[in-house]
């Protein structure tokens, strides 16, 4: 992995986002992409790669290789980052690609594509369902639209920001759960202690009605869904980031970075319900009330 | 729920084995049952009920009731139970019945069915896929055959202490990882601490490479999968108990109750991989030691 790319925020680096871009460079008219074409391109993508995770999940021989950061990869991140990014150099283009497996090809274009092929290696080579492919559009580098789908789920989930919709049917984040009543969900126990105030968030875990580790996008997907009130990822990077604030936002999700500032320009993310995430946030950050 | 039930371990339950059964009462020759009629039986039930599940999974409007226990039941688990019940009467009848949401029937066989129509009910209704029916077949009491279906998952498994298979194909725990890169799975993350010693139980979360609540029955699938190595739940029914030994022991895992006795009169499972099970016991106990 690019390290630079972990810790600077992608919106803030030169290579992704051209500063000046004469409209005369687009091939593609990419500015008037609207979320029909996002979904049907998203959905084809889906059925394209539902044989690759087909073949691969919960293969006792499927070899987890470690990257430089330790982080896993199998055969299966890299044939899926390898189809989709040559469907979207063909569909558009001159347009940005941003990957976690491949890292990034600058473009012509002011608009980009950022990839995640398999957010939940470590699920998926367990043999848990829980993961997903991510595709997220930026435009002049603002999330503009998402998609999160597993064809083994049969889960497909698109958002624009106003609108989220699963499976076609519109989303949306449940309210009214309290704190002691709250379904709180977290990729990784641990993770929180390296980057974070770990002992502010062991804390809130007490605080929580039930705590599980349906993480990974998948814990997104749950909030969305009305099935859990709050999911914490202590540290992100923009592939597994970006994709998702234009779901979240689209299904009444509040979103932040850690400490309640704008996720766009972190690496954490802390979504919530409306009512709830005030208080995660002055829970997380004790030093700061 | 009958609390005789969860503080008594069924087996010694002399309502669901009746000590004395004349042959001539057996009304089908339940001890000629083999693995290929329960396999049989149970795929023809995992068919059934898989219209219930697809329609309740992930329904924002699905009602939560609570039971005496607090734990939470749903018109899917209501009717998953009441469905299985008639087809086991109708197929063995005269064979007892345990089943999680209507307790007992005692038969006048000296086999019996024991039966959770939807472990990880709490998963279930989140929309979080992790959840199965569970069904066990026991023989004068003992656990002879498992059943975990999720058709949501295409999840079939079966085993009767032998050999286990998961959609057909022969399933076997891996060996050879130790604590520091194994991957430990538990249910619950703060229940240890209401039902056992909870300090011991935190401090091996943290010695272990990767702890996740992939939990209830899919956490033993990804066992005996190869895809993790160990998983710990500190307080369990025999509902969700004793279909998993002969599926656990069919793959090669070692079970115990938490202090290392035999599971099958207790209220708790530790099940490991062989070479992982006397440390984590150790590590569970360390008054004990």
């Amino acid at each position: 992995m690019d390290t630079t790319l972990r810790k600077l925020p992608v919106l803030a680096s030169p290579r992704l986002l051209p500063a000046a871009c004469p409209p005369a460079l687009f091939l593609f008219p990419s500015l008037s992409m609207t979320i029909d074409d996002f979904t049907g391109f998203a959905r084809s993508l889906a059925e394209e790669t539902a044989p690759i995770l087909r073949q691969h999940f919960a293969d006792p021989g499927l070899r987890i290789d470690r990257k430089d950061d330790a982080s896993p990869v199998t055969a299966a991140d890299r044939a899926i980052e390898d189809l989709v990014r040559r469907r979207i150099r063909a569909a558009f283009p001159g347009e940005g690609i941003l990957g976690e497996e491949e890292g990034l090809e600058t473009g012509s274009a002011s608009n980009s594509w950022i990839l995640d092929p398999i957010d939940g290696t470590r699920s998926f080579a367990a043999g848990c369902p829980l993961f997903a492919t991510l595709l997220g559009y930026l435009e002049n580098g603002r999330p503009r639209f998402g998609a999160v789908f597993n064809p083994l789920l049969d889960l497909f989930c698109v958002g624009d920001g106003r609108t989220t919709r699963i499976d076609g049917r519109e989303a949306r984040i449940r309210t009214g759960v309290p704190l002691p009543e709250a379904t709180l969900l977290t990729t990784d126990l641990f993770s929180a202690q390296r980057h974070q105030d770990g002992a502010a968030f062991e804390a809130l875990l007490r605080e929580a009605g039930m705590v599980r580790t349906w993480g990974d996008c998948f814990g997104y997907m749950l909030l969305v869904r009305g099935g859990a009130d709050v999911m914490l990822d202590p540290i992100m990077n923009a592939w597994d980031l970006l994709p998702l604030v234009p779901i979240l936002e689209g299904a009444g999700v509040v979103l932040s970075d850690w400490q309640g500032g704008d996720c766009t320009q972190g690496t954490s993310l802390v979504a919530a319900s409306p009512d709830l995430h005030p208080t995660i946030i002055r829970r997380l950050n004790p030093a700061s009330g």
